[in-house]
C-alpha cells in the first residue's frame, strides 16, 4: 500500500527534520479547535451511517470537481445533476464515479487534495492499497465496508478525530434545529453555529426579497427600514449566541467598509425592496452594514470575520447547468489598507472587538495585512485560505507575516471544509507544516526550542481558541 | 576554463540533490519542443554562416543590451545604430564591441542571461576559458573559428541540438517563403510558423493602415469592414495552418475581452479607416478581436497564445534613437479574472478551444491564473516569461502554481528566444529546475519518484507537445 | 545568558553554512556607511549621555510600540504621552515601562525587531541574561550601568561601530547647526545632512503656509510661485551640499510624475497660497515637483531618493491622542510602471542622474523595478524598506530583483533607523542575510566563491558608497 511516511512535508535537511519531527510530535496529540468550517450539522445531529465512498469523498468537494473537470472530465459523469435537467443526465452509480476519479488520480499529484486524500484513505479508513484504476473498486469496497461500522458514523468519528469545538456555517434565517439537538449530545465536544448574514446584504441580488422575508419570518416582526433589520439582526446573533456561536462571518468581493447616515441607509433600502437596487447600492449597503456588524460584535463580543476576495460563479456557464460550489469561483486583486480604514478607525481600537480577516490575494499578506495586524488591536490574521490552504501556501503565509505581525497576531488554523472526514487530514498536514517551518527558524538560530515549543502548540490549539472566544 | 558543474543549479541538499539528478539524466537527453519562439526562420532557410559571434550573440539579445545600458555602456558603443543617423555612430568593429562586453561579464552574475551564455559558449560552443577582459579575444577567435565549419551552419545545429518542433512567430501579411523553403528540408524536425496578427489589431497606431493594406494584398481581397477582416484573418489562419502552423499568438497590455455588435465593431473600424480611432476605440477593438479569434480558434482548431502585460517601448528616448526590443519594454500590474471573463464564458468550457496565457505579474500565478487553469478546460499555463524566465522565477512558477492548477495544467516549457544558438541552454536550465523542484517533492515526500519521473518527463516534453497539438 | 550563535541565521544546509560563514567573516569587519536614516544629530553633536535604557530603546521605536498595541498593550503605559493632555497619563517610571516590555518579549520572536534588541543587548551593552519578566529590572540595571560610563556616549559608539558615512533626514528648513557643529567634531567618520523637502509639497496638508514661511525665512526672500519656490528649494540644496549631503529624499504615497506648464504650476501654487488647494492639486503639484527635483538632481549632483507606498496615520484615533510615527503607518499597492514613465523618459537616461527607489509594495520587485532598474542607466533599487527590513523579506528582494535588474544596480544596505545603538545590528543582520543567500547561489554552483566574495563586499559596503557618491 501507499505507506505515508512519518516525515512527509519535513524538509530533507537532517536539522531541520529532527526539529519539526520533535515539534510536530507535540502538537499531532493536540485536540482539534475547528472555529470556522461548512460542515453540515445534519450529518452529526442525525448520525446516519454516510452512504458511500462517492457521496462522501467526491461529489461534495469543489477541488476535486474542478480539477477533473478543468482536465476534461464532465461534471455530469461525476455525478452532478444538471438543475435544468438537459441531457446528459448524471451517472447514478457511485462505483462508475470512483472509478473515472481513480483513473485521473494523477492530476492531484503535488496539491492539497492528494495529501487529504491520501490521510484520509489511509488513516481514517485504513485502506491498504494505493489509489489507482486497478485498485478502485477494491479501494471503494475497502471504505463502503467501513463506512456500514458503528466506529464510522459521525458521531463516533467526532470522538475518533478528538474534535474539542467544531463551529459551522449558518444562514441568519436557520432554525438551528441541529445545533438544539447535538446540544444534549455525547460528544466529547461542542458544535456551535456562525452567523452569516451575506445573503441578507445582497440587496441587488434576485433571491434578496424572499431572503428578507424568510428572515423575517424567524426573526418575528417586519422589517422596513435598514434600522429595523439591523435590530433584528442583533436578536437574532443573540440567538445564535444561545446556541454557542461565538461568531459571525461575512463574504466580500472587496472590503469596502463605510458608515451611511439613516436616511441614506433608508433610502437604499426602499430601493431594494422594491427591486430597483443597484450593484452600486449593493456595495454602499455592505460597506454600511459591515460597520453595522463590526458595531454590534462590540457590544455582543461575537468574533467578525471576513472572507474576501472571491469572484462567486466566474463560469456563468457551469453556475446556471449546475448551480454554486463546484470549483468555478475564482480570486480577484483585493485592497485593505483603505477599505477597512473606516472600520478600524471606529472600532479597531476597542479592545471588545475582534475581527479575523481572510485573503485571498497572497500579495496582501506583507504589504498590507501583516502591517495591520501588526499595530491594530481588534485585527487577526486568518489561516491561509481555500487555494493557499497547501503546503507552499502556507509557508508563504508564514514567511511573509510572522516578521511583521508576529505569531501572536494570527488566529490558529481553520480547515473552512465541507468534509467531514477531511478534517484531520488537514490540520495534521497544517500542524506538519507549521512545526516545518518552526523547525527552520530553530536550525537558523533565530529562535529556540523553547520558544518553538510554545509557537507550536499555539498554532495547533491556543491561538485558534483565544482568538474565536472558545474558553 | 569555467568547468560547468554537472549538478548546477540542483540544492546542495544531498537526498533533493541526488533525485533531482536522477529526474534530470533522464529529461536531458529529450528531444527539444520549441512551440513558441522569435528566431528568424531565414536563418535556417538559408542556412548561411553565422558572420561573427557579436553578431550572433550580444547585438540582438535584448537581455544583453538592456544590462550594460542599464550600468551605462552606450547602446552605440554595442553596435546598435541609431535610426535617426545623429551621432554618436554606433562601434563597427565586432572585437571591440565583444571586450566592451566581456569587461562587464561581472554585471550578469547570478542572471538567467550568464547561465544560458556559459552553456552556449562551453557546450554549444567548446569554449575552454572563462570569458573576462584578458580571455576576451582569445574566446571570440575560437567562436569564430567555430562558426566557419559546417558543423556550426545553422541546420546542423538544428540537428545536433535535437529540435523536434521550432514556432516560429510571424506576422499576418508574412509570405511564409522561409517556412516553404523549410518544409523540404532535410533538418529532422519541423519548423513551423505561428500566426500573430497584433499590429492588425492595433487601429490607432500610425502604421496601422499600411499594415492592413500589405494584409489585404496578401489575403487577397478589399477589406472595408471588421466582418471582412475576421474574414481574411480566417482564411489567412488557414493557409498558417496548411504551412504546419498550429497556435496564433496575441499580445496586449491588458487581456480585456468584450464581444462588440457588429454594427459597434464596424463604426469603430470606419473610424480607424479614417485614422481618426482613439486609444480607447483600440482597446474596445482588441477586445473584440480576442473574443473573435477564439471563435476561429474553436473552428480551426488553432492554440491561442496570450502574452499579456508588456508596456513596450517605455523608454520613449530609446526607442526614438535606436528603435523597438533593445530592452526597453516594462511590465505592468494585470488583471486577468474579470478581463478574460467573456472569453471563458463564451469558449472555455468547448473542448476544442486551447487556451494558453503568459504573465508577467507573478503576483497573478497564485491568485488568479491557478485557479482559472484549475477550472476551465480549456486554459493553460504558459511558462514562466521573459524576466521570470530564471531560476527562481521558474521554482516560484511552480511553487505557486502547482497546487491548485496542477502540473497538468501547465504548457511546457517556451523558450521564447530570438537566439537560436541558445535554444539549448534555455530548456537544459529550465529541464534542471524543473527537475530540481520535483527532487524537493520527493524528498519531502510530497510525491515518489515514480510520479516525479512521469512529471519530469511531461514537464519537459510531453506537456508541449500536447499543448500546441504538435502530435 | 542568551549567547548568539555565531552562525545564526544562515542556512542549516552544511554547504550552504560554509559559503555563508566564509562571507561574512569578510564583510563583518566592513565600515558601515549609513546612506539614510533617522538619527538625530542633536544625539552626536551634543554627546550627553543616554538618559536610561527605556527611553533609549523602547519609547521611540514605533517598530515595538505598534507590536506591543498590537496585543492590547496601551501606548499609554509604554511612556507615550497624549498630546491632547487626557487621562490615563503616560506612565513615568522607565523601569516599570521596562517591565512592561519584558512581559511581552515573546510577542516579538521571529521578528526582526528581536533579532536586533539581542544583538543591541549583548553585543552592544554586553547583558548576560536573556530578557524575561524575571530579569528585565537586571537587564535594566545593567544596560543602565553601561550608559553612565564614557564609552557608552553617542561619539564613542559612532567609533566603535566603525560608522564611516551617517545621512540623517533633515527638512527643508532646518538650520544645520548640529551637523555644522559636528564637521569639526573627530568621530572617525562623517555625519551629512539629507534635504527632504516633502513638507513644502503637501500644498494641501493644514500646516503648509507655516512650513512655507519658516521655509521663506531660511531661504532667505518671499515666496509667492512655484518658480520662487524652486528657486529657493535650488539654494537650499547648495546649502544641503556645502554640509556634506550628497542626497535628497522623497516620501509619496504614489510615485506620480508629471511636468505642468508654468502657468498651471503658479494656478495651483496661488490655490494653495489662498489655502484652497484640493487633494487633487496637491497630487499634481507633488507630480511637477519631482520632475523639478530631478532636475535639480541633474545639475547638483544630488542623488535622489524615493520612498514610495506608506499611507500614514492610518490610525487617526491614535494619530490624535499621541501623534504621528507610532507604527500607525501602513502601505498600499504601488504602480511604478506608468507612474515614474515622464520622470524617466526626461531624466532617466542621463548620466549625471541617480534615482534609488524604495517601495513597501513586494509585488512590484520582480513586475516593475528590477526591469525598470536593468533598463534605465539612472535607476537603482533601495534596499528592503521598513516592514521588509528582515530576514525573509531582504531574501525575497535578492530572489526577487537579481536574475533581473543583477546585483550592481542594487545600492546596498540602508538601515533607515532613528535607533542610533541599533545601526550595527541591522548591518550585521543584512550582512548575514546577504552572505547567506550568495552562499546559497554558490552551493548550488550559480556563481563561485570568487564571484561571491566580490559580490558580499559590494552589497556590505562598496555599493552604498557609489550609489550615493559618497567617495
Amino acid at each position: 500500500m501507499k505507506e505515508l511516511h512519518e516525515d512527509r512535508y519535513f524538509d530533507s535537511d537532517p536539522v531541520i527534520r529532527r526539529h519539526a519531527r520533535a515539534l510536530y510530535d507535540e502538537t499531532r496529540v493536540l485536540p482539534i479547535i475547528s472555529p470556522h468550517g461548512h460542515v453540515d450539522p445534519a450529518i452529526l445531529a442525525k448520525n446516519d451511517a454516510f452512504a458511500d465512498p462517492t457521496s462522501l469523498i467526491i461529489t461534495p468537494d469543489h477541488y476535486i470537481l474542478r480539477m477533473l473537470y478543468s482536465r476534461g472530465v464532465s461534471l455530469e459523469s461525476l455525478g452532478i445533476a444538471p438543475i435544468d435537467g438537459t441531457a446528459p443526465a448524471a451517472e447514478l452509480d457511485p462505483r462508475k464515479i470512483w472509478q473515472t476519479f481513480a483513473d485521473n488520480w494523477h492530476l492531484f499529484r503535488a496539491t492539497p487534495t492528494r495529501a487529504w486524500l491520501e490521510y484520509e484513505l489511509h488513516e481514517v479508513f485504513g485502506v491498504q492499497r494505493e489509489l489507482d484504476s486497478a485498485s478502485a473498486q477494491h479501494v471503494y469496497d475497502a471504505i463502503a465496508e467501513r463506512l456500514k461500522s458503528p466506529e464510522f458514523r459521525p458521531r463516533a468519528l467526532f470522538k475518533r478525530f478528538k474534535i474539542e469545538v467544531l463551529a459551522t456555517t449558518d444562514g441568519p434565517s436557520d432554525t438551528l434545529e441541529h445545533h438544539r439537538a447535538l446540544g444534549a449530545a455525547e460528544l466529547g465536544g461542542r458544535v456551535i453555529p456562525t452567523f452569516r448574514p451575506d445573503a441578507l446584504f445582497r440587496i441587488a441580488s434576485p433571491g434578496w426579497l424572499a431572503e428578507l422575508k424568510r428572515f423575517a419570518g424567524i426573526a418575528g416582526g417586519t422589517i422596513s427600514s435598514c434600522g429595523e433589520l439591523v435590530g433584528a439582526v442583533a436578536r437574532r446573533r443573540e440567538e445564535f449566541k444561545t446556541m454557542g456561536a461565538t461568531a459571525t462571518d461575512h463574504g466580500v468581493v472587496a472590503p469596502r467598509t463605510a458608515r451611511l447616515d439613516d436616511s441614506e441607509a433608508d433610502r437604499i433600502f426602499d430601493k431594494a425592496l422594491r427591486c430597483s437596487a443597484t450593484e452600486e447600492d449593493e456595495a454602499l449597503f455592505e460597506a454600511h452594514l459591515l460597520m453595522e456588524m463590526a458595531r454590534l460584535s462590540v457590544d455582543d463580543g461575537l468574533v467578525m470575520q471576513l472572507h474576501v476576495g472571491a469572484l462567486r460563479n466566474h463560469n456563468e456557464v457551469v453556475y446556471r447547468r449546475v448551480g454554486p460550489d463546484r470549483g468555478g469561483d475564482i480570486p480577484v486583486a483585493t485592497e485593505f489598507t483603505r477599505n477597512l480604514r473606516p472600520l478600524l478607525n471606529a472600532y479597531g481600537n476597542d479592545p471588545r472587538f475582534q475581527l479575523i480577516v481572510f485573503t485571498l490575494d497572497e500579495s496582501t499578506y506583507s504589504r498590507e495585512l501583516a502591517p495591520l495586524a501588526g499595530h491594530y488591536p481588534a485585527l487577526l490574521l486568518g489561516a491561509p485560505w481555500w487555494f493557499h490552504d497547501s503546503i507552499e501556501g502556507m509557508m508563504r503565509f508564514r514567511q511573509q507575516t510572522t516578521e511583521t505581525a508576529g505569531m501572536e497576531n494570527t488566529a490558529g488554523f481553520t480547515d473552512d471544509t465541507r468534509a467531514f472526514c477531511s478534517i484531520p487530514a488537514r490540520h495534521d498536514l497544517a500542524r506538519r507544516v507549521d512545526a516545518n517551518y518552526l523547525g527552520g527558524l530553530v536550525a537558523r538560530h533565530v529562535i529556540d526550542m523553547s520558544d518553538a515549543r510554545e509557537m507550536a502548540r499555539a498554532m495547533a490549539y491556543d491561538l485558534a481558541k483565544r482568538a474565536y472566544r472558545l474558553t
